[in-house]
């Protein structure tokens, strides 16, 4: 009876994505120092989310592995919360398989690699400098699988210069089927704006899409989802 | 006319506080180390924002340094936006003289020698680890002002083991006049939550308070500084 009401606050399960399962990361990851200390960086989360609540809205079943933001759950997803690299990639291993899956998690490259226990103290002889190991390639990780590899593997590359020259390069050092690239530099509208503006490398050759909203982009993306997936 | 109408939305200047001229810190800060990275900590912002409202409520002129949080700002406060320590340390600065002082934010002692100007890039060598050099203290440069040092300089002491110890040795090593303990092991209540328990050393020998909201906390504290400054 529960479930029978639920149902009938969701909106119909129709749209290019139904029956599909999609599971997407979003958001930074804090990669600890100490009990209060992390290594983070500036993503919002606004466009996984927003990619999210699209695919959701096109009728696919959506999962968001989230890493910590400030922002409500896209309506009708399932929500995993995680904090580190590592979470983000044992939650994103135990989704498989998916039909899709998106990697717009700002995934922390590199993580201290000891995390004490106690704080940190200043004047027990200072700090001079924070050794860092790598973290796992969540992207590369699930683009390679040999089993239950999702029949379309989407990254992102958020870049500072040769925009399209480095997404390039990391579409085929991670194994992925699009790359969405865009323009992270001081004064874009990527980081932390609620505007976008994308290349998707992958998708009928590379389609440059013009400003738009981080809303209308997840709409956009959702639709190219469903033409590759045949919906 | 707009300041006429503006005057009466505010409450009634009342209160012990009335007349003084309060400066507070609030929140994390994060130190870059590119475009996209920084180096962080897990503090909400919310205990320092919980005083600043309650000490507007008692009367006080307001002004909050904020790190960045997910906060509203308090209520009639006047709000000066900053990033990093060294940007917090500049606006205290030019907010003196004030009458009391509240050093609640949880400035990183510590921000990477280098911030580079694009992302850095793994496929590039790597890093291995990220050289630091220590932040301004802000606690101690306006608690050791020689000239226009607020009557009441308050700091905070947000620790993981032998609480009070290293709080009162920072009372010393600061110069400030208070300091609110607190213990901020995994667990306890203070990191992120609504709650805290703290002891307040410096003010009629130490006293220590009940678990309690950030909110009463907030109001206790503002009780104390009206107490303190013969309001």
């Amino acid at each position: 009876v529960i479930a029978d009401a639920a149902e009938k606050l969701l909106p119909a399960p129709g749209g290019p994505l139904r029956g599909k399962r999609i599971v997407i990361t979003a958001g930074p990851t804090h990669e600890p120092l100490d009990p209060v200390r992390f290594i983070g960086n500036r993503s919002s989360g606004k466009q996984g989310y927003a990619i999210a609540a699209a695919c959701r809205r096109a009728g696919a079943e959506v999962t968001v592995v989230s890493g910590p933001v400030s922002l409500p759950a896209p309506s009708g997803c399932e929500m995993v919360r995680v904090e580190t690299a590592r979470q983000m990639l044992a939650a994103c291993e135990e989704l498989m398989p998916s039909d899709v899956f998106i990697a717009c998690a700002a995934v922390a490259d590199y993580r201290p690699a000891l995390e004490t226990k106690h704080k940190v103290k200043k004047e027990r002889g200072g700090l001079t400098a924070i050794d860092l190991i790598e973290n796992p390639d969540i992207l590369r990780e699930i683009a390679s699988r040999s089993a239950n590899r999702p029949g379309l593997v989407i990254g992102f590359a958020a870049e500072t210069d040769d925009v399209l020259g480095h997404a390039e390069s990391k579409m085929k050092r991670k194994g992925c089927d699009w790359i969405v690239a865009n323009d992270v530099s001081p004064g874009r509208p990527a980081m932390g704006g609620d505007q976008n503006e994308v290349t998707v490398l992958g998708f009928e050759g590379d389609k440059t899409l013009p400003l738009m909203s981080k809303d209308a982009l997840g709409d956009m993306l959702a639709a190219m989802i469903g033409r590759a997936l045949g919906g």
